[in-house]
């Protein structure tokens, strides 16, 4: 197997001091669909979650940091839009940054394992 | 919540080029085991796996690499013994290495997400 056929591949998250997980691609994902189609409910379906699951999900980030995620306004039919806060949108741009540049570093430092 | 509360995380695998994971905390865990152990039999147990599943997850790395990753001697109550070839040896330092660095790095830019 030569090196180049390999692809270094990373999963990273934050966690509680409870072991939970606070914060990973499933919510970043969460929060980028919302931003990207303005309400909870359009989000849940582009992601094929239920709009239950996706606001508990929400709901748990946001009790855990004391910072709203969410601008809501309610009613319409599709039960209202929503866009990300300052927090929020500041959040996502982190941990993409931080993704990438770990994402850099293990190719950089990822010598031929298999050599 | 702070800062100190928060545990930065990760995963990091080797993907072939058909997305298949070559190489990984799992594979890595049952080479430590084998080292460990002194058997596969012994290894398998400890890990709470079947024999034929782990031999099966060896064979396809072997198979992948083109490298035997243990050293055999057949025979006996336990089935035999096996110690790993020093590729293997090399293989398992380097990984865990390579995820060291990469968690240190990750302490150093994990600039507070939530600040």
């Amino acid at each position: 197997m030569e090196k180049q056929n390999l692809k270094i591949r990373m999963r990273i998250w934050l966690e509680c001091e409870t072991g939970e997980t606070l914060f990973g691609e499933g919510q970043i994902t969460i929060l980028e669909a919302i931003e990207k189609k303005g309400s909870i409910n359009a989000a849940a379906k582009s992601l094929g979650m239920g709009y239950r699951s996706m606001w508990g999900r929400l709901k748990k980030i946001e009790q855990r940091i004391g910072t709203p995620l969410l601008i809501r306004r309610k009613g319409g039919i599709s039960g209202g839009e929503s866009v990300l806060t300052p927090e929020a949108k500041r959040m996502v741009e982190k941990f993409r940054q931080l993704q990438q540049n770990l994402h850099e570093t293990a190719e950089k430092i990822c010598f031929n394992i298999f050599s």
